[in-house]
């Protein structure tokens, strides 16, 4: 196994790892990255809230085959509500082998799976209405006060939440409160210790999640360790391992004993690879047997396709492009076959049982989401919608977590309509959406069509977008593609952050500001989201050490720089008192204007010079 | 001269161009690209908007040594009211040489230039005031219209003009109308007779304009040339030479007589140049004199920074990125060294009188334009744009074209405002902002950071983009970074097109969505703005020919692609009859939502079995 050769662990430039403790609970070690200034900007390190798990710690030993520390574990076990168990025994059809094909090489560490001791809900959800602060909703809670700390030193948030309740401070209470009301669920399958805790919910800040995953045309293993780690570096909240091909049980074990982040799934994929690929030889029993299998290897949320009802698919006849959700493909071609409805719908509460057993949180899916700005907020979108709210209820009643997928493809002027909609059918269950894209006409740069929208709806109130890459719509994402995806989303969050306010989120947008009016171009660099790609591109015309501390770029050249006048401005007004002015103006309410008869007087004044 | 071994002189693929009549004006021929679909679509090749120029049209010789055909000089001269006259001498100092370096090399053709006789005002704002539709008014009308031709019969267009006032169909009289009421421009210098005509206005479609010009440090000549044509064969509609090197009247020389699109320029650089880059010494007369010098040369619309007014500088003392505006920095430095009102401002009505003697509209230019997040909608930036508003009306009773420039760095939640205001104050004439960019975060992908803002903005009622380019805040962009800016550009200004309800707009959406779920690769290819990164993302996994033409991609694999599935149950859909239903359910109000209780129910049913 040549995974660990090719796994990054370093920091990223001029970071270092800091854990911060908690007060409630003792031994917790939250990470946030410091981002070191120089020693002129007269600044102290910006913490920025840090996905990328031990990988970036350099005083972590990383070995893929052992996997990571589990730090949870402990917590887990001292609620006395779990118990080990021998859990089901791995078969060749989990890995789709035995049809010929190389079997990856099997996960070394071997464990047996918990799960909830006799009727006890192990859920997050079960412990917030039960009044307990979990550790993982303190340690949530600390990660979300990152830009806060920094808040509290600049200037006000402003911005519109749209009805977001967004707190000054985001206490543990706060996040017990809110997952107990359903708006935010923190993912945390209690067979993935390895997890970091973070919480998902439109009052928080607005994650993103990055997908992997092999298909039968590509990929291997270690490559998907690799994306894995690779995305988290680059922000990815949560992983989505969506593999189809073959040793799909395997590569889930390899990512999951290695993720510090929820990691998310669609069983149904594994479930038709079970049944040789054939929609209508699905059952719910190898179904079930999938989603426990999954559970004990510790998958944090399933998307699951319930709200692909048999009485919507002839609402997605006349569709310009029918369906395009997988699952939704998937369960919809299983209803027609059968003439019947949707197994997983029937079977719902069973799987809340399952879910609440692992503590597996819901993503329901959205099957019938629209392919194409054509087919955006139609019938068979909105019908699909109605019944997630309805399993929502249902999931609730059993514990269990629950976020809602949504679109898709939707052009800017019905993306509100979608959150709209969302919060009042689905209580305020946090909303997941693919973008959405904002036009069909760009493959190639679906990354952007899509940050258009998901920035948009973002902004509105979804609470974790899932990222599109470049090759959407024209092949599988390879590496360089996942960093794409991530950094475009991380902007489309960020934007979102900013727009509705959340304190602190500008702290970085100033920090680097300031860097870039001070003509600090390493700080530029480091503060930004991409440091790499920022310095490559300063460096492709102006490679010199030198340049990085001249008083111009490439851009204008030193005569141009507005910014090197910009300070001699500064500089000379100083000199003229006029800050004095400046003052004295706002002071007046600025009634510098002058009206529009003086301007033609000043301008005829002028002519006759 | 090898600028002409490096021009791309071919059409675009599956493309061919055609060229249109018009009925009021004979003799005009209004280009179009003609996209031709697999045989098997059933469908007629698909006309979009084409700002490429003769570049893409094989029937015409190119040869960048002589220049475009003028394809306005006869209409300019059938008005009757212009004259030939000698014209400036061109100084050495026009080109900055003499202090070292090498000249480049000169245009080959000369000419006399064209001024009005007289008091004869020749902009097109004076003939649509006094009832003339032009040539070139016909030529942009049945430019707007491309899509709309798909579009009767296609789908109704949908959307939320925010007040713009759409017409079904656009008319040459319509464009007069909103010429007259200054709510659209139409660049077009007397002395630019190789420009192709197009609109600028808040009710046609959204147009993106691409920045090139070399700067002290880098690129020459015939990277310049390259750039120009580079950019507008993937779709900027103007383009503007930012130059503020040597050689800056030559380059753009070459520039303008190679441009079939409206060129732009930012004067107050060149005088810069002329006064050895001090800006204290600039003088009215210095800059007086490259206005005429650049009229003369053709340029369609200047940026003039009249608004940075002496009293709003200290207004900018204590922001975080100062001015960020090079034209900003420039004359608030030279207000402070003078202490005295600028000379933009004072002289106004004289540049009006030489816009007004050549046709160039005016760009009024937002010197004072937040450079950060922080900055945003500040009081200098407000205090400028009022100054803008009064402009506009000393410049409309010249009979002068104008658009005013906008922001720059703007949080989603501080857009709106920006619109809203610009509208108010500055009469309804067209906007033209520089993203906005949404955060600061990301150097390296202001492209996207900026595409957010500027869907946003256009949508909002923008009527012309300026784009950004991944090298924003790093470097001077090249040839790649020319042609990603525009791409990203392309879908903002699309996708507010789309929002805003733009009849027809919808038609290469669903084109190139049908081509998608049909599995025509090659006609997704050919139908995207970037038909050739397309094909390559689809190869790089499957570069087959066989591939082009199967049901699946790598993303997928064949088992799991959602779209053939989806195919399988349309078609089991309509076997089953269940079209009738679908038009049942849709006739009957689209009632078959189930009540949450029955929900429960039949889960709890299904418990039970």
């Amino acid at each position: 196994m040549n995974a660990q050769l090719k796994v990054v662990h370093e920091s990223l430039p001029a970071s270092r790892k800091v854990y911060l403790e908690g007060t409630l609970h003792s031994g917790l070690r939250v990470p946030m990255r410091e981002i070191a200034l120089h020693a002129s900007a007269g600044e102290p390190p910006l913490a920025v809230y840090d996905c990328s798990g031990p990988y970036t710690d350099p005083a972590v030993v990383i070995d893929i085959e052992r996997g990571l520390a589990p730090l949870r574990a402990a917590w887990i076990r001292a609620r006395g509500d779990v118990e080990e168990y021998p859990g089901r025994v791995v078969q060749p059809v989990d890995n789709g082998v035995g049809a010929g094909g190389k079997a990856a090489p099997e996960f070394s560490r071997r464990y047996s799976p918990l799960r909830a001791r006799g009727l006890k809900a192990v859920t997050q959800l079960a412990y917030a209405r039960a009044g307990i602060i979990t550790p993982e909703m303190e340690y949530a809670a600390i990660r979300e006060n990152a830009g806060r700390r920094q808040g509290e030193a600049g200037a006000p948030a402003d911005g519109n939440s749209w009805g977001a309740s967004i707190p000054e401070y985001v206490t543990p209470e706060f996040v017990r409160a809110e997952i107990a009301a359903g708006r935010a669920i923190l993912p945390a399958n209690i067979n993935h210790p390895e997890s970091e805790p973070m919480i998902i919910g439109r009052n928080f800040l607005v994650k993103i999640n990055a997908n992997i995953g092999n298909s039968a045309v590509t990929s291997s293993t270690a490559e998907e360790v690799d994306k894995l780690v690779w995305a988290i570096r680059w922000g990815a909240d949560t992983v989505m391992d969506l593999s189809t091909g073959r040793n799909i049980h395997t590569i889930r074990e390899w990512i999951m004993r290695n993720a510090p982040v929820p990691i998310g799934t669609v069983p149904i994929y594994q479930a038709l690879e079970k049944v040789g690929g054939v929609a209508e030889e699905l059952t719910w029993e190898v179904f079930r047997d999938t989603l426990i299998e999954q559970a004990e290897q510790g998958v944090d949320y399933f998307t699951i396709h319930a709200g692909v009802r048999l009485a919507y698919v002839p609402l997605t006849v006349n569709r310009v492009t029918g369906i395009v959700s997988r699952g939704g493909s998937i369960m919809a071609k299983w209803c027609l076959a059968h003439h019947r409805e949707s197994f997983l719908y029937e079977h719902f509460e069973e799987i809340c049982e399952i879910c609440r057993t692992y503590d597996v949180s819901f993503s329901l899916g959205d099957g019938l989401r629209p392919g194409s700005i054509a087919d955006a907020n139609d019938a068979a979108q909105f019908a699909e919608l109605e019944t997630l709210g309805e399993l929502t209820q249902v999931a609730w009643r059993h514990d269990c977590q629950v976020m809602i997928e949504g679109p898709g493809h939707v052009p800017m002027h019905k993306i509100k309509e979608n959150m709209d909609k969302q919060l009042e059918v689905c209580g305020e269950a946090p909303f997941y959406t693919l973008g959405p894209l904002t036009t069909d006409i760009a493959p190639g740069y679906d990354h952007i069509t899509s940050a258009i929208g998901a920035a948009m709806i973002g902004w509105f109130g979804t609470a974790m977008l899932c990222y599109v890459t470049p090759k959407e719509h024209l092949g599988l994402p390879d590496r360089n593609d996942v960093k794409t995806g991530v950094i475009t989303y991380k902007i489309a969050a960020h934007a979102a952050d900013l727009a509705k306010g959340h304190p602190g989120a500008r702290a970085r947008d100033d920090a680097l500001s300031r860097a870039r009016f001070d003509f600090r171009w390493q700080d530029q660099f480091n503060l930004s989201l991409d440091p790499d790609t920022a310095c490559a591109f300063h460096d492709a015309t102006l490679p010199k050490e030198g340049h990085k501390v001249a008083h111009f770029c490439s851009m204008c050249g030193p005569k141009f720089c507005s910014m090197r006048i910009s300070h001699e401005v500064r500089a000379e007004a100083r000199a003229q008192g006029m800050r004095d002015m400046s003052e004295k103006f706002r002071a007046g309410g600025g009634e510098l204007y002058v009206p529009a008869d003086a301007v033609a007087k000043a301008a005829a004044g002028a002519k006759d010079a």
